[in-house]
């Protein structure tokens, strides 16, 4: 199996209905809107509010789980939903097992979870609750939660939520639902983004703004870092949100660590993300990082831009304006068109050759390209071997000069909230020891430019530069990373 | 849906593997020979001993689950496993959750379950555990012994699992797998079978003894009521079985209340179950209902005997025998050929006719039954419909009269130790107030006769007449019933 | 993958539906009841008279070709209707396509016929019909029987059928539907079964009276050898039932060759074939086997008798009987037990035995054979292989002796009308040069013997001795086998 | 289901391959870049030139049809291959059926097709060889020519195939295999695309130039209208192309029809297309719009142009820079993203909403569009529904001005060529009665323009402007319609 898309992957998006009839069609379209930030399972659960659950989940794209129809309208009944788009994760055998929502039963009924993040303290506490008694189903973090809840000494549910949350460490984005509340929580650092927003009298909580628009439903804000925000039916009828605090003092000034990533790569283009439109950011990046690192033709000639579709099409077209901006002559093309009909990865009948699986997946316009000065644009490389086999497949429409340009620093740590690299040593940049003149020889490009981690976050004109995790860039981890 | 068998279900077949490399074929072999005591699931678990589970299970005949071999021999590694076979749960959203083995992980590593029986305190327990803030991720009662094992304040785990046991009530016989040892346990009533047998070093747990036969393993003893035998690999070194006992006293006398429908229906006649050959025990039973309940022929002809295939065959000769003893003269004959190609339930394509799906299982051999005495002998009625149909086919080849004979008393009380009946009211006997004129006039036949509780037990010659469990027949429980 | 039946496998079974709105319901059942004629694939098409045929097949039983029971209710639409289950054929990758019915287009409108049977000149027709310009789908004999109706000169469909039908040499009983007619038509010998029966005003042709007993149809009586039989509209309001001869001379009298396989083994014992009953028939086989090859017990014990079940079942009966009438002591007893739940074929995860198929699919009842002498009464022997294990399985209960008994002679010839035996060198009297003492010693059982063919021609009282193909017992061919 | 792309659809995409041991890679390959052309089926043919034809087809994307590796690499051997990518046919019941690559057995061997076009008398030959006593299997048109080849008269298979393509009338771009031969032939119109390229010493025919490039093959020439060409083993080892010809004086100058549609939407922007580049050909097109029917903001800001994604891209790219060359302050921007998740149809759980389908196949980039004067380009229109949806959902991102632009004239008239519309009522400019007027009423854009049939020609620089079949935009058929 060759997977076509040399990124990061983020490990899910998430979204809650709370009190509308179509809450299971709602969270469909939501996943749909959010597939982008997981594709290896879905699953949907709802419930009528009188301790039935419902729950529907499988391997693959929120199109093929949900492939047939009736499971919607007729298996997955009642008034509010959770849903959960979850990308790879490790252990084949487990995998079914692992795929959210997931529901227990427990002392005040019915309590399910969708979970978007990574714990850092998920090992110890495991161990602690284990040495409690307490049997573990899955090898998912998200159980952990489960578990802390039911234990809470505490009577109310919203107290026992937030007793768990206040034991949990890492980034976690989450939706709970119980036999009479939705609960959304976010860790106090901001890592993964989550949002709230209004159709009719209902609520909708997401990932990204996007599962709101896909569903005409209005945005209202996020959800604050270390907010845990609670909808019932009582609130709903007199159209309230409830609020609450993981902080001791509530309105403690906390630093934000909001993933960078989100805007590199993760988010999409018309989300609202942390406050900004996402895609208004990647044209920022895209338009400094012609600033730094413009390109010119050797001859006076026409610079052509094109982008590595879909993921660094706005990146390139900031990129291509910042150009301008130089009075550089350059012109933004398409000269990469992607494939619609190959889905996530593609089976290669034979070893002998990566090449054949980038070229399914993109196709190059020469006459575009043909002995020109070429500069493409993408938002970052991981392992760099897409990129490497890309660099080739444009080479045969023999342009002059090609140029590659990085929207992101060089990724060289791993991310232990929440976003999926390979191994250390297979980051590009870790084989060649961040040495970019040795990049750029493997990569066979005539000139490679990274964003450096200073110019990445000057894009950021809205937000204050700390309040960005850049641990993957630079190794320095906001939250401690023990076990 | 139209079940083709009317007939109590047996909710399980369980079989535990310790000390062979191929303990997941062991296993798939075992539970193909249980397969007539669930058909609606199946499941495998193996263990390397190394804290690796490995698991295999689905929907569907041992067959269909295991339709792939590599399942068996690259997945399912390891030297000892536990299987199962499931019939029906309630429930349907759930079904495949409930699928066993069930395995989690806890304080003192893996531990995994495979259980035939019925818990009758399960609903407290749980409760109870619930209150202490254990979360439950099925409706099954056996998830109840896993966390009563998790939360024992015992440090030796086969004490945990002894505390465990003391603690439910019901029926049970099961296996049990930790990473180091297989546990093997039945109530103290010994109502389900449970047998132990040995192949070379290896040790075979399994409900029946033709789980050993297929496995070319030797019998070695059943399991005794209340009895808890555990598996190490230091025992198997020593060629040991270590035993444990749920009493107090070890050596206490206590009545034991074996199931009388595993004689009469549930167990595969070739297995030697509770001390005696089934086969043995249903010619018994076939042999005391002709000799209580003879058919002549008014004419002073040749009656003919036939039976209901498959099950009851046996009963059948052994009543054509019991004729003979009386000196009537009688002929065993084949009056009905089962279909081998109808899976366990057949699907009609039309509403009007629960007639075809017995034509489709059976077909009626004219010639045989024409203008002739015949006596149809069969183990049991549950609903009435099959029977009526069946009786109904049987006339198309114009016999002289039908007479009903049936091994076992009228069904009139549900079981609580895991026989599966329909509702009360669906039964026939409450249906006519267990009125056998009035059955007889609804099955339309010349005359219909059971055996009663005192003639039944009069051919357990092997048993003291108190070990088994009538209730089913009588409605006094053995166990208290009271959730 | 393991097949678990050593028998001769039949290459089809047919039915046809003339006039009824339920046509397609019908034809499943009847195939249904027909499916011991071929398990490999099923098909059923109906048409509504206005040159709409529909049409649905698949490879597997008919339960699981026709598991969606729209199909036959909402897609199968229309009053005639006709169906086949096909047995082995060989050629894999074209398996699919040569699944019947077939149904083309030609001059005349649609055109669908299913087959039972098999062609001795096939080759020098196609060569022929190639010749001249057609083109062949499939590599099935059925094709040309198309192809030689469409380039028929005649005009009229009935004298084009006839013209076809006069050019083919072999085996074929075959149903034919077109726009407005249903043809059905039977090889001048008489070799495979076809009966024609009445349901209301409706007319079912089928291979077995048993597909029209489940139907609750009334038995008319056979198609006779070189019959070509016409239902139309007209002649349904009429009630009439047109017939036209192959024979120049209507009432010439013509050989019969009946297949006696039909009576041995592949005819439903509750089947009227060739105008005698099956199950009579193989009583009477079992009978005479019995007398020629008696078995006593040497110590003048009880000589147990025992079936394979379930195709032997009456031929036991029939032994049983037979050694009554020479005053030998013995019983019938149900030894070997048949599992239910595996289908035709048993696929071993490991290489190394055989024997767990046998295990898989029988199961012996040791109390019944232990320290017995037994006689194990079987229909035919092909490869000998499954009887060998059977044996060998036996033998795990002990018996005294162990006597195998075959109520037809040894198979020594291939067939060329419709029946599949494995290669020549594969047959187990071919394997040992038809030396009974040496394939007793293979089988390892303490005697083995086979009715001659005289012995079992005299069981044929209701028929002439000649009126039967024994070419694969005898190497003597009725029709001429030159391709 | 709702067809998310409201385009015409091509009925399919061909490829052949003669002399390399990896056929049905290559093959596979190269139906991976025609996926465009057909979406529904697919199917691979190979021959290993020893009479020994392989095929595996089935519903679906390539990628589903041969997701099994092993297919291409076990099953389909040998050196020459066939293939075929198909779109929608009518007649649900025999889509199965109708798969190409179809293969027969005739006088000469075996004969294998894939075709790309449509018949004009397909219905008047299809009753003549009807009869003559032709057997028909499909419904459909291809068929025809294998029995026009098979019932030639001629010896020789080249004279054959010459003899019955010289019957047939409309488009045809097709591939043959037989035992020793790959014949491609195109019709005297050159109506559909057919190239062929060399891969080291073997040939590969694909209907575009893109399933060369994928493998990595060289394009050599289109195949000539009405040109038959052969490829032989002989002929492989001289390095020798035969060419034959349809006209019976092969110099004669003949009008050509290339169907205009491939350029405007139906090939892939990156193949060489009737002697010229696609993508190259869109940018003209695009250009020439903007020059007849540029756009002005009211408020001289820029103006924003944007492509419907795909397919408009470069079209979009054309019209922009058409709007610079008048001076206009435009910018081409992407407000629209296309969802790569999302299969080519969308099962919509609810009936209420087609646009919902619309919100899951695309996200508008508010930020880009808001308070814009907004030109959206669009290759074409067939019902307008899609359109209308679009329109709503861009109109979220509350624009200033949407103007709609087309790059094709009005379609009119149902193509006989090879391409499907719906029915002609469907036609969004019938049902307007071709008034723009009213479809940009019921549009609700600002502006609507399409180009005319002569500014569509005069960007076809490079041809001759009668050179190209238009008869779907004015109704002038070049071959006669009569069937």
């Amino acid at each position: 199996m060759n997977n076509l898309i040399d990124k990061p992957t983020c490990n899910c998006g998430i979204i809650g209905v709370f009190g509308h009839p179509d809450a299971s069609l709602i969270s469909y379209y939501g996943l749909h809107a959010l597939q982008h930030r997981g594709q290896e399972a879905a699953g949907i659960l709802t419930s009528d509010q009188n301790s039935n659950f419902n729950i529907h989940k499988g391997m693959g794209l929120v199109s093929e789980v949900f492939s047939d129809p009736k499971v919607l309208t007729d298996d997955l009944v009642g008034n509010s939903a959770i849903g959960h788009n979850r990308y790879s994760t490790t252990g084949a055998s487990d995998s079914r097992k692992n795929i959210q929502p997931f529901f227990v039963n427990y002392r005040l009924g019915m309590l399910a979870i969708a979970h978007n993040g990574n714990l850092t303290n998920a090992k110890s506490l495991r161990t602690k609750l284990v040495d409690e008694g307490a049997i573990f189903q899955t090898t998912s973090d998200t159980e952990v939660i489960l578990h802390l809840i039911a234990r809470s000494r505490k009577t109310d549910q919203i107290e026992q939520v937030k007793d768990a949350l206040s034991q949990i460490q890492g980034a976690f984005s989450l939706v709970i639902l119980t036999d009479s509340k939705l609960i959304a929580a976010r860790d106090k650092f901001g890592i993964r983004p989550l949002s709230i927003g209004k159709l009719g009298g209902a609520y909708i909580v997401s990932s990204e703004t996007c599962a709101l628009d896909i569903n005409s439903a209005t945005f209202i804000r996020d959800i604050a870092p270390g907010e845990i925000l609670v909808l019932s039916n009582e609130d709903l009828n007199n159209q309230k949100i409830s609020s609450y605090s993981l902080f001791d003092e509530p309105n403690s000034v906390f630093p934000k660590k909001h993933c960078v990533f989100e805007y590199i790569y993760f988010s999409r283009p018309d989300s609202q993300v942390f406050g900004s439109n996402v895609d208004k950011m990647r044209r920022k990046l895209g338009k400094i990082l012609a600033l730094r690192h413009p390109v010119n033709d050797k001859d006076d000639e026409k610079v052509i831009v094109i982008s590595v579709p879909d993921s660094s099409n706005t990146t390139a077209i900031g990129y291509n304006s910042g150009l301008h901006k130089l009075n550089i002559n350059s012109k933004l093309e398409i000269g990469l068109i992607r494939s619609h009909y190959i889905g996530r990865t593609f089976i290669a009948p034979t070893q002998h050759n990566r090449e054949i699986g980038v070229k399914i997946k993109f196709n190059i316009v020469k006459g575009v390209l043909e002995n020109k000065t070429v500069v493409v644009v993408d938002d970052s490389i991981v392992r760099g071997t897409t990129s490497k086999q890309l660099i080739k497949l444009l080479k045969e429409a023999k342009p002059k000069e090609i140029h590659l340009r990085i929207s992101s620093p060089m990724i060289t740590h791993p991310c232990f909230y929440g976003m999926n690299f390979p191994s250390k040593e297979e980051l590009i940049a870790n084989k060649f020891n961040s040495d970019i003149v040795e990049v750029k020889k493997y990569l066979e490009v005539d000139s490679l430019e990274y964003l450096s981690i200073e110019d990445m976050l000057s894009a950021m004109t809205d937000h204050d530069k700390n309040d960005f995790c850049t641990a993957c860039f630079s190794g320095s981890y906001p939250i401690p990373i023990n076990e």
